[in-house]
């Protein structure tokens, strides 16, 4: 077999991207709010399930681009979530991205308590001060501690981004998150990962950044 | 909706969702030797698409955990790959991964060449000494480049990773280092990414790591 490699300029390549996945989009009609989500999360997956899995609470991409636009900080579950967020563009905005997963006071504490890093990198988390905004790609312990914080009062997240993905507790999870009250953006059902939760950050972030 | 979690203790999670990916699998016989990457895949993604697109050349998995216990180096085209690869298992065996996206160097050359740094960062990857392994989950032009390289006999990887993500010009690439003539595993089609790249060089890393 002869392989032919199609003709476009590399600066290109993500402009023509998604105008294929508006093209298979076909008749799905995307809220205006969630598109570039969405999208974005169609371009780094190719999966075309996420345009019917992801959710979103009444003005969460908005909150979101807000609390960005404020020096929110991102906490994720995976040093590869953080190793995915456009550092440059939120760096712009005042914020960054923190990952407690490697933490050694995180380590200790996951011990003593006899629970996971993950649970105990969202308490260490939860303490922080300004705006925070959570990106759980991987953990679902992590999404329900996050859950029982923020009804013990003990943490307000200005967004919280639900994508653990797998097959124990996960689905589960993500539903609990829905029910927390808080702004979300969740990928109902097994699916998601640290790469949608990069994804999405990003959507936001190149909503967020100003104009140049 | 009252929402249940599943009693699983968290270091049970793992071999409980192997255990699902298992089952769920049904009448899919996989080859002994490449079980335990396709599955390590679908649960770094919940995909069960992994199952039928993942293809192997002969012994491509026996080939790369011996480069892996010769200590050989993953060189990946994101950060974010590089980010999931289990680092102590891989320092263990005397490797490293590395990644020269951020690479001055690289900024420079694709600059002056007037190429991509996923490019110029093949390029530099290339002349590095001892076993490589390449692991590319991003950029199709990385494994473009990688295959050129390979045909120009300027670099022998020991096993490349060909896996992706995108709407152009991935699915070609992937059928380009399928007819290299080096050890592969590649993802067919639109599918893949940095954590699919990581997975599987994980799935190797287990089984290369010594038994305790």
């Amino acid at each position: 077999m002869k392989v032919q490699l199609q003709k476009v300029l590399p600066a290109e390549i993500e402009r023509r991207s998604f105008e294929i996945i508006g093209e298979e989009l076909g008749g799905i009609k995307l809220p205006a709010d969630q598109e570039a989500v969405v999208k974005r999360v169609i371009h780094t997956t190719a999966d075309f399930d996420y345009a019917r899995t992801l959710c979103f609470s009444d003005g969460a991409v908005e909150q979101g681009i807000a609390a960005l636009r404020e020096g929110a900080r991102i906490v994720t579950d995976t040093q590869m979530a953080r190793a995915g967020i456009s550092k440059p563009t939120l760096s712009v905005l005042g914020g960054e991205a923190l990952c407690y997963m490697a933490d050694e006071e995180v380590a200790r504490a996951a011990k003593e308590n006899g629970t996971t890093r993950a649970v105990a990198s969202m308490e260490k988390a939860a303490v922080l001060d300004g705006p925070l905004i959570f990106a759980i790609g991987n953990a679902p312990t992590a999404l329900v501690r996050l859950y029982e914080l923020i009804l013990e009062g003990k943490v307000a997240p200005r967004l919280v981004i639900g994508v653990p993905v797998g097959f124990v507790n996960v689905v589960e999870s993500k539903e609990l998150i829905r029910e927390s009250g808080v702004p979300y953006i969740v990928a109902r059902g097994r699916k998601g990962g640290s790469n949608v939760a990069a994804a999405i950050c990003n959507a936001l972030l190149y909503q967020a950044k100003p104009r140049e």
